[in-house]
């Protein structure tokens, strides 16, 4: 008998059908078991009698033949999308017995310790509120694709293994390839800065691996990131423009294709009334010094604190769960930041800040090959060594700039998650590669 | 003044515009020159007078503000999607000065040795040609997810990072990971497995990396796959049914969208009359000995000859240019694969041929851990460190399969390459991370 959804159940009522799927949970009332059943379409309540459903668990993996019929007005329930019918068991087969589970997932929250989320990840996952964060991902990174395709921009695949650090800094990890060393792409930013020579407008969602020696709740030694570059820009606010659109675009997919996994979570896109506020980074410490009386005002850069009360401001004021700050200094940003010609201890580089945390950076850049040479090397970085991406700018390069976004903040932040290994499937981090590396620390 | 696109001028014709883009060819003819320019849209005739168009180069970045004029009936170009019509200057300005070019990219074909097509490769994409590989990879790419969300996937991110070389052997890459020692995934194998317990039906498109020793016309150490699994096959057929559907997709939408791509080199979709064949290893050998008299009929794989020889009976006598090659020996394939219950000695896998080249790999898994346990033992595996993955098929998983392309692979023999290094944007070998590593052998 071919196999039918349980979504598919609502258009059968009175026929005969075949269900294949998870047990989620079990009731049983006396002769009688109720049994959540559920597929990759949804859940639906089935009953039957008999000793192998009196026996089933969680998780168990069955496969049953019935009849679908109406439920009684009473047991209508308004939650379930299938609440409205019932599957009459006539034939049950286990397909797969599920081990006894070390913890209840069938609670509408799972009440446990990230340590033990993780070192049951392939259990947890399958958890309705878990396995949500991971639609809500999913369609974040599909909408990202889709607005950049709908403006010109060619998709491409940037490499993972890369001959040297590329951008400077400690944290980059080390290759052992074959009998040299090699590194692991930190950004897909070189690659993406050559290809706007070769296709105007591109973007890559890439894996961006950095050796970050910190154990914070907003750091991953694994992350996909989703970058785009592109050329004639005419003004650097134009990138901006672009990353705004591109943010905008995906809380609308999100919006409307991820209903009940927002509600699981009780959460709801961030709310921006006309354009997200752009705020120098000057002007921004000013604000945090008025608001709260803290000077960081000759800070580099913004603290976590710093965010979070920015973003209130934003939108206490601004009525904006976004903003961007801009004008970093000079010497904090890479080395191929474009300096503002009017001011050029700042850059004309950004953050999109989100909620709480930095989920976008981007600004344009330097396309001059002996300014990128010089820049480096102050860095200590040798550029000579990256052939391929001085050509790209000895052969003709137009004005340009991009941005790169932290696929799994964004997901932490539009859901309202604590830490943003919550929003990565097999999170990466120093004491952990999906089994613990060390003992944690007590 | 806003920039028009190249194409965009069709509909321009009398009116004023600026374009901004790369010069592509220019031709002097006495006070006049012609130039080509092209923008990510396509390529249009320019003409104009004075010093600064008459020194401009190829790839010198220029914006130029003219008018659109019909060209004189006898001066049409067909081939060009402008071809009926070209921009008279009116202003030219020099964005960004190109340095005297290495070689001639104009020319229609690039005649060049693959180590400078390599050593050259932020300008040789540049080239047409080059440039249209990697169009026609876009589309496969994006259509293989397409295919998979209209039949109710989610698609997934992968990890780069691994606690151990997940399906055996030698050809892993070490990773130095803080104080501990890591591997680069050589597939999502186990992740995608993982997440049919929770999806039920998944896919990737993800780099694996391959620690490749060998220096041949088909390997890469870093390859974009496109990776899927599902649950709930009724036979191990249903996985080949998929991958033959998505294959077909991928070649609809190539030979739709890529045209003109197509035309330049020469291309045609691989043809399929009615359904792939699908043949046994030892019904191949067996037809491989009867069409040459070579005897490879104990042999437990294909070499390359053997691949082209199938590809070329399928061909000949079936009508395709695909063919599936099923039932592998046990002891060749990975642990994981499960074995043909009429005869255990062979599995219930197969490998999709496509003109000359093995694309895809699949096939059934065996799904009880105790069983996979066992097996991984006597390849010298030690799976109790894959805590995450035995845990997937403790707590209830259907029978299950999937497929993995190479999208190189593919890419190259669409379109008839000769190297699959020409189908990679920067691809990495034994001697090569954009850079040469080593002197090359002479």
């Amino acid at each position: 008998m071919t196999r039918t959804l349980a979504i598919e159940c609502n258009k059968k009522i009175g026929k005969k059908v075949s269900l294949s799927g998870w047990v989620h949970t079990k009731r049983d009332h006396g002769k009688i078991t109720f049994i959540d059943l559920y597929d990759r379409s949804g859940t639906i309540q089935t009953v039957g009698s008999g000793e192998l459903i009196s026996k089933l668990r969680p998780q168990d993996v069955i496969e049953i033949e019935g009849t679908v019929q109406k439920r009684p007005p009473s047991m209508i329930n308004e939650k379930l999308e299938t609440g409205k019918i019932e599957i009459k068991c006539e034939k049950i087969q286990l397909i797969s017995k599920a081990e006894e589970l070390p913890f209840d997932i069938t609670k509408e929250s799972l009440d446990l310790e990230l340590p033990t989320l993780l070192d049951y990840r392939a259990l947890t996952l399958r958890h309705p509120k878990i396995k949500a964060i991971f639609k809500v991902q999913e369609v974040i990174i599909d909408a990202f694709r889709e607005s950049l395709k709908t403006r010109g921009f060619t998709e491409f695949q940037s490499p993972v293994i890369i001959p040297q650090g590329a951008e400077g800094g400690a944290e980059v990890f080390e290759v052992k390839y074959f009998e040299h060393k090699a590194y692991l792409a930190q950004s897909p930013q070189f690659y993406k800065q050559i290809l706007v020579g070769v296709f105007e407008r591109v973007f890559t969602v890439n894996k961006t691996l950095r050796a970050e020696p910190s154990v914070t709740t907003r750091h991953l030694t694994e992350v996909t990131t989703l970058d785009a570059e592109f050329g004639f820009i005419e003004s650097w606010e134009d990138i901006m423009d672009l990353a705004e659109y591109v943010t905008k675009f995906m809380f609308s997919r999100v919006n409307d294709e991820c209903r009940p996994e927002l509600e699981l979570h009780n959460a709801t896109i961030p709310q921006v009334r006309g354009k997200i506020p752009r705020v120098k980074l000057r002007e921004v410490q000013e604000i945090i010094f008025k608001r709260t009386g803290r000077d960081v005002r000759k800070e580099p850069d913004l603290s976590p604190e710093d965010e979070r009360e920015i973003c209130k401001w934003a939108k206490e004021e601004k009525n904006s769960e976004l903003v961007f700050v801009t004008h970093y200094p000079t010497k904090k940003r890479p080395f191929y930041t474009y300096p503002d010609p009017d001011d050029p201890d700042y850059t004309l580089s950004f953050d999109l800040l989100g909620r709480r945390t930095e989920w976008l950076t981007g600004g344009r850049r330097i396309n001059d090959p002996s300014e990128l040479i010089k820049n480096a090397k102050v860095r200590g970085i040798d550029l000579e060594k990256s052939a391929l991406y001085l050509q790209a700018f000895k052969y003709g390069m137009p004005p340009e700039g991009g941005f790169s976004f932290g696929s799994e903040r964004i997901t932490m932040d539009v859901l309202g998650l604590e830490n943003v290994r919550e929003a990565s499937l097999f999170p990466r981090d120093m004491e952990r590669v999906d089994v613990r590396l060390s003992t944690p620390k007590s």
